[in-house]
């Protein structure tokens, strides 16, 4: 098992390793004054491993309560925000008990968001079981909410008390969801470590979980320590989610999270190719690595309605916009760019 | 004019004086990178303030939209909540951008909570117009929103970029509307200043304006300053409110805020009395000046009843439950009691 320790606003640990989920219950005294547990998990986790998390709660004398959300991304709304809220209130929950978001990334989100705000804050822990959430959502304090006019437009900076990763989770994700996550894992490559880049390269999808995983967090948690909130640093993680985002909306959501940000990621290549920021043969090799995942390079959608939806994006700084640009295999940078040009930088990339 | 500086979490100033809304534009460039501002008020303020407030926007060539709550702390809901977000995210308002919060202590809080998350945070203004909202909710940065389950429920810590308090804003306001905020400023006498309480015991409603909000501004702000996220000082606050809140629930929340603080301040006056932790006479003076200002001093509500709802108030951690007990005028101590001694503890005060 890996320790890495986040010293972020909240110090905390992330452990990931196997049957962390079978013990949770032996981890949970690592934080502190918790009496009663509420656990948020989705229709596709609980099944799967409700009854494993609640005996080893039980072994350990824990009183606990469940929410379980529909899964999918159109559950991260603020109508099943309100309904957790409510359903901790219903319960009773107070500022010494403690939460527990036990799935993907809109388990974590959400569960996040409303530890953050019920009762201006009680602690929450976060048991991610998608590498989406292992490598990204669950790590770094981020939790939102979507609203019909975009995601996570909504949410708060909220550190959890502890990261639980159990990479053994992995084994029961659909491959589909499996591979989503590797556009992310692939992301951390491309903006920080060429090694990371080399050895998906190499593997493809059979990469080593537990060397890759815990790369991926320690280089997440470095930007997170330098930038918690996300006023400069931090902002180079999202390397192809204006895109991505900005697909993912006109898709209707029907298109996943990774799936989106792997195109992001291969139009903000070409774009950053076509405008001269890199040579194109760093446009090849990230093409090759997303073609080895099985994960998509393009979309028919206009660089206008690109360019659009983009604009309703949070990272919009009143006039302009930041955009994050491959210069070299481990090594992004961030420009700003008038939303006026936006359209022009895009269809660059198309 | 007066200027308190608040120095927590976020540095800001309160200004107190007179012809501050009708010059209101010439204070935002002291908050910094406004392009759009989003105001947010309420059905009775809007009508009175709005044009004002307009008319000095536009005359320093602030670009602005508005969004009108029904008044009344029914609207302090989840429901309306997320139409602020929606109303924010249909404007298109960026971080960049600046949220006013114009009216009583149910636009504040509400206000406050839609900046505190809105894209995980956008500057705001309180620029409070009742009495209760000046020297109590507008300042301190705790925001929120209820649920049905109670009061206050669910929000964030928040600072404000800044706060205008406008004292001509009382004269529109209605008298009962007017006396409500008399218990708060009451309650700050009790807890920390005899020379306060004994000016509101000598002049009653005709109390000096500017002196008494400038120094329960000053009172609340070194509280803030000494607790921001409510760990300790900041609980002595709640001097009256853990009766008041459930008051207040009983009703269906037909009774103001302000009335039920003073029974609250009354009822545990009271049982501060009866279980010895002060003498009688202090009890007299509270009922006194709750007199001199027309407040109530007494519930028909069962002991029970008062019980059983001040347990869902977020003030409970785990099997205790703090309670603020007048000890002497400008003196009052914290007092965690055992949920199950509840009950016959607030016996003593009926």
């Amino acid at each position: 098992m890996k320790t890495i320790t986040v010293n972020a606003s909240r110090s905390y640990p992330i452990y990931v390793g196997t049957e962390l989920l079978a013990n949770i219950g032996d981890y949970i005294p690592q934080v502190k004054s918790s009496y009663t547990i509420a656990i948020v998990s989705d229709s596709n986790v609980w099944p799967i491993y409700g009854n494993t998390v609640c005996a080893s709660l039980k072994d350990r004398g824990y009183d606990f309560v469940h929410y379980v959300l529909p899964a999918g991304e159109e559950s991260k709304n603020s109508e099943q925000y309100i309904r957790i809220l409510n359903f901790l209130a219903e319960n009773s929950i107070t500022r010494g008990d403690l939460l527990i978001a036990l799935g993907g990334g809109v388990v974590g989100d959400i569960t996040g968001f409303a530890a953050a705000t019920y009762l201006r804050g009680v602690p929450y822990i976060q048991v991610p079981t998608s590498l989406l959430a292992m490598v990204d959502s669950s790590v770094g304090g981020k939790t939102a909410i979507d609203l019909p006019a975009g995601k996570n437009l909504v949410g708060a900076f909220n550190q959890p008390a502890m990261v639980l990763c159990d990479i053994s989770a992995l084994n029961s994700l659909p491959e589909d969801i499996f591979t989503d996550g590797c556009a992310e894992v692939i992301k951390y490559g491309i903006l920080y470590d060429a090694q990371l880049f080399s050895h998906l390269q190499t593997f493809g999808l059979q990469f080593d979980r537990e060397y890759v995983i815990t790369r991926c967090i320690e280089l997440k948690r470095d930007v997170v320590m330098e930038d918690e909130f996300d006023t400069g640093a931090r902002q180079m993680l999202n390397l192809g989610h204006t895109v991505g985002h900005s697909i993912e909306k006109c898709s209707n959501y029907s298109l996943s999270h990774g799936k989106a940000v792997a195109i992001g990621i291969a139009v903000i290549a070409k774009a950053s190719a076509s405008n001269g920021f890199c040579v194109s043969t760093i446009y090849d090799d990230i093409i090759g690595v997303l073609n080895r995942f099985t994960l998509p390079c393009s979309t028919s959608l206009s660089a206008d309605l690109l360019a659009e939806n983009a604009l309703s994006d949070k990272k919009r700084f009143g006039g302009t916009i930041n955009l994050v640009l491959p210069r070299k295999i481990g090594k992004c940078a961030l420009h700003p760019i008038p939303v006026g040009e936006l359209k022009s930088f895009f269809e660059a990339g198309l």
